[in-house]
């Protein structure tokens, strides 16, 4: 057998979709599952542009892309070939050392053509933990090796999510995401949430004043970095603050603290730009990214370094790595999935069907349980005043589109391909279970 | 352009080594590197079976298989079909909650076919590190959810290596792997390197012994688990002290500390069994995979989980997980991989074939500079007295075989289908470098 469908005789697809839930609830554990007590599954079986099937045929507009992570859309065949060509010829081998290969060095030289100013070598993952995990290690070992060992403290910020790894965890505020895992790695302080509601003009002068006492209280001598998503995704897709980075480099750039750029999430077009970081003025020193690197067809993050970090670190040996770093594949599909990104147009497309979206959504900020309807580009937020979104999630879905409840909050990050049409029908749906939900 | 080679022109195969050496320079940093001191790179561009060609054209037999990840070899048409076909289906969808797919339905079932007796659920993940993290969580959690949230430590081995990541890192016993990256996941205990050099009768005594004193100082009621590879492997592929298995597993049952196999580099086939731990009668809770789970060919792991983890935290949210978890295509990937081993006879292979480079490397431990040569299955280690081992790796690859210094010693993990011949080849090259490193 290579593939489960080989050992499936013919049935119906109700059969079949009654097999998969029993083996999916007697073999498998997910995340974000209660153990023991398996969910009746939703098995997805194909997809194309901004449409998803399940094995029952059943059709949905992706409203997710997932976890995020498909801004070029489901089913591109042309990613297929670039994945099997590369694997044909040599599907892998360890980057460790002197090794390397020809797709992840050009990748490597694409990012950096892409990558904001100041951004001078490319490091590669399997993933946004993992590149967390290294963003944490390497500028904590920077400081080290230039002699300041005790700058150890990271500065992360209340409904930031960062990854599920021991330090990416640590760095992730969200309390319930890291309730019974025992102690994680130290030396995180958390800061206040960056959100302000429309109207609230003085957000970025309170968040800048708590960063200084914060910075005066820990001490400027022992803290390592600052990490912050531009935009809070999981948090509930929360755009910063008028004029809130530019401020924060400041503070940090005088300090001599690192600025981390998580944008695993807003890289590659989703907010309209190559990175959120040029979009929003950030000047990082370090970028974390992935999903949106490959689409996600095959796991691949990269961690962009910035001068600042290799002039601290001159010299050091980085005995850091994960397996699979510079994965051929990977870094084969990563550069065709760039160059569809670029050819189709995607990134003013996000910026603009973004903006149809967000106009569309708007006008739930009447209904007395919605808090805000928010966004940037095509990652937008439907916050209510409190109280689980879950109903609004399974209502949607039983209507033919895929949404996402995290906390309070409603979010929507669809394929960048998504079309005119399908944006207004899932703003209609989406419009129609938030009324309902009272 | 789509890859690389399609924006070069054609040019001679040493200008084209020059071009991909000066890129590799300019904008990457390798895992174990040194930061802004770029190694001249080894570009590897194509493999078969246990052959890698660099940019260039010169062969070289491949002594580690990279980091341990292929064991069906490279080049495997049929995998970048099995990747090819799943991509054009549906490349990924996020497994988190109930969303689900089939390949990854499959492959669980499969592993648990596999598996060996008390695993009952599977979790995946995208690597080695990302599986630690896991076990390491889940693990605290299951203790937390069963009403014991003071079980947080985790005993560790000296030599040991389960990952990068802020727990995976604190858990792995090679000191200078962990300096200057600041304190890591808090409430690991090192226990000392299990190792015992052949006419030691009494090492699984002495260990056992280390065992039980330190649960006592620790108190088992602070203790969540023990987390150990069957056979060391970056630690210098050391087998364990006959007997010690099944004892740890007796003391740890009795304390109530969940015994967690780290078989990223064992399972699949390099010890001639599907898991190490029924080689070696180990009876884990948790078993952590990658690697050889997909040879590689797509970053893929398993985090394998057995009955009393679930009866511990039945009934608790698993807050937890990364991106690509149960994606499809590393899915269809491992299930034609597995069926490949299968089908090949690979893990009879691996016994085979190890015996035979283990004979013929074995009259190495007549030389002075020469501590031990052992092995089991396709994992074997030439360990110096003392002193550096990259001068064998260099000379071994000038002679056209790939092998790896690992601290003192030279570790051995070719593709298990490596042939009798280059098996021959692998061990006179080695022999002779061995010999003329005085």
């Amino acid at each position: 057998m290579t593939t489960g469908q080989q050992t499936t005789p013919a049935r119906s697809e109700a059969g079949r979709a009654r097999e998969l839930a029993e083996l999916d609830a007697r073999t498998l554990v997910h995340p974000h599952s209660v153990i023991g007590a398996p969910a009746e599954p939703l098995v997805l079986d194909r997809g194309e542009g901004a449409i998803v099937w399940d094995v029952e045929g059943r059709s949905y507009i992706d409203g997710t892309c997932g976890l995020w992570q498909c801004p070029v859309g489901h089913g591109r065949r042309e990613l297929a070939d670039a994945a099997a060509e590369q694997i044909a010829k040599l599907e892998f081998y360890s980057s460790f050392g002197d090794y390397s290969n020809e797709p992840s060095i050009r990748l490597a030289e694409r990012l950096l053509e892409l990558a904001p100013a100041g951004m001078r070598r490319v490091f590669f993952t399997s993933g946004g933990s993992e590149g967390t995990e290294t963003a944490i290690k390497l500028a904590r070992l920077a400081h080290h090796h230039a002699g300041r060992p005790e700058r150890v403290v990271v500065l992360a910020r209340t409904g930031g999510y960062h990854g599920m790894g021991g330090g990416s965890l640590a760095a992730t505020g969200i309390d319930r995401l890291r309730a019974g895992y025992g102690p994680l790695v130290p030396g995180i302080e958390f800061l206040g949430k960056p959100h302000a509601l429309s109207g609230d003009a003085v957000a970025a002068d309170r968040l800048i004043a708590e960063l200084e006492q914060r910075i005066e209280e820990i001490g400027p001598e022992r803290i390592a970095a600052f990490i912050g998503e531009p935009v809070l995704g999981v948090g509930g897709m929360v755009p910063p603050p008028d004029g809130y980075w530019p401020r924060v480099r400041e503070v940090l750039r005088r300090h001599g603290i690192l600025l981390i750029a998580d944008e695993i999430v807003t890289a590659f077009g989703r907010t309209g730009h190559w990175f959120a970081s040029e979009r929003y003025g950030i000047e990082p020193d370090i970028i974390v990214t992935a999903k949106g690197l490959s689409s996600g067809y095959i796991p691949m993050g990269a961690v962009l370094i910035g001068e600042r970090v290799l002039e601290l670190a001159e010299g050091a040996s980085f005995l850091h790595g994960f397996t699979y770093n510079g994965h051929p594949v990977g870094a084969a599909v990563a550069l065709a999935n760039i160059e569809i990104l670029r050819r189709e147009g995607l990134l003013e497309r996000a910026d603009r069907l973004g903006r149809r979206l967000l106009d569309a959504l708007r006008p739930l900020e009447r209904l007395d349980h919605v808090l805000e309807v928010r966004g940037v580009g095509l990652m937008l937020g439907v916050e209510f005043t409190g109280g689980d979104t879950s109903g609004v999630q399974a209502g949607a879905r039983a209507a033919g589109v895929i949404v996402r409840a995290s906390g309070t909050s409603i979010v929507l990050s669809p394929p960048l391909v998504i079309t005119e049409e399908q944006v207004d029908t899932l703003a209609r749906v989406l419009t129609e279970q938030v009324e309902a939900a009272r």
